[in-house]
């Protein structure tokens, strides 16, 4: 006997969505970003609103929640296409699983989900066009497009009995950190800037963004976190930051 | 001194998605779906992956997780706009809250997020045109198009200390549910093809669907489920169902 064949749904037509505002964040680059938000704490960024989506009435209520999901586009991979298996990092580049038991960014709808703590929110006025909200612990690209942003509700969206597959354990903060004189000397000079610069660089390089089947020692590290350029190198599991210096 | 004005940012261009696939449930209208998953245990669904977006190589690993997000759209409302402010039906649909701080299926992008459990995982075969998993305590209607899903990744999800504002507690399971005996005759005729039917009814009622501003004593209630029509009637927080029978 056949089983019975599920037809393609008729209603499953293409959907035309437009951001409502965009992403601001000290990340410039895809390197460097930890793997899911809430691990590097002084990663603060905004979401700022398009006006047309921005007015504070739509914002009402906001302050009452800690937590906020974004649902966003993965703007800077979205044209690079998908495959049916990738290999994600938190196994070592070698292991391959299926795109849907993962959060990589190539998939086939190049959408992410990520959960941010709300900071300090600023409805639109006569002194500020847009609406930002402040976001704590972000993991996404400066410049991200955001679809809609949605309170998290703990009742129905933390699940303490829920079990994660290979992604069971928080990643393990690997490294410590320290600054060699010239880099402590730069902070110093960007702190009035970047007030929580430092904390920032170290809980970056604290999650290793190195990849892992890549640990050659003596490399030095390159990384962009807002408009600066800093370099690392990892020894016996310490990583000194060698120089932090404008872009070019 | 002026505060910089934000520009619109250029990436801000329309994004074209293609749902990955649908949803089957037993839910046909709006009315009656529990406000958030995870409430009706009972009810289950399948989501039917297209064949293109279905290979079973895509699903390595995912039966690894016991939970998964659906990124969907809502389908049946997207045509009908949005508003600034709304009236979650959690605060009586008196209050008016921002369309960000709610759930509310009215949204600038008719985008919803629903974390449910992950169910069986049937692979395209031979025999099976399409991949389906199987999802329980599914709170989407039938037919609902589905843009993406992702593991639910306990570590990064699940945030125990996040505090929700007005939906910061679970919604009381309101009502006690009995059946008439035509219905309890109706619920026997029916096992062999929708076996969790009675546990389904009295979970989708326990719920208590009524509007919170429409409590007429009395007032015989209709909802669908599956093909079926189910009448009840609620007096003195007790609920009879009084039939069960075939949609016309």
């Amino acid at each position: 006997m056949e089983t019975p064949q599920p037809q393609p749904h008729p209603a499953a037509e293409n959907v035309m969505l437009k951001p409502i505002g965009y992403i601001r964040s000290p990340y410039r680059q895809k390197f460097a970003i930890p793997r899911q938000p809430g691990l590097v704490k002084a990663a603060r960024g905004q979401l700022v609103l398009q006006p047309e989506f921005g007015h504070p009435d739509a914002l009402r209520g906001l302050e009452q929640f800690s937590h906020l999901w974004l649902q966003f586009v993965f703007h800077q991979t979205q044209d690079q296409g998908w495959r049916n298996l990738v290999r994600p990092p938190r196994l070592g580049g070698n292991a391959r699983l299926g795109v849907y038991a993962t959060r990589s960014t190539h998939r086939p709808n190049p959408v992410g989900l990520s959960v941010v703590e709300i900071g300090r929110i600023q409805p639109a006025s006569r002194q500020q066009k847009c609406s930002e909200i402040e976001l704590i612990g972000l993991d996404l690209l400066d410049g991200t497009p955001v679809l809609d942003i949605k309170p998290y509700l703990p009742y129905a969206d933390a699940l303490p009995t829920a079990t994660g597959g290979f992604a069971d354990q928080s990643p393990d903060a690997g490294l410590t950190v320290s600054f060699s004189p010239p880099a402590e000397q730069a902070l110093v000079a960007f702190t009035q800037t970047y007030p929580q610069l430092a904390q920032l660089i170290q809980q970056v390089i604290a999650q290793d963004p190195r990849p892992a089947y890549q640990h050659e020692p003596e490399r030095v590290y390159g990384m962009h976190l807002y408009d600066l350029n800093i370099r690392w190198q990892v020894r016996h599991h310490h990583c000194e930051v060698l120089t932090i210096t404008p872009d070019q």
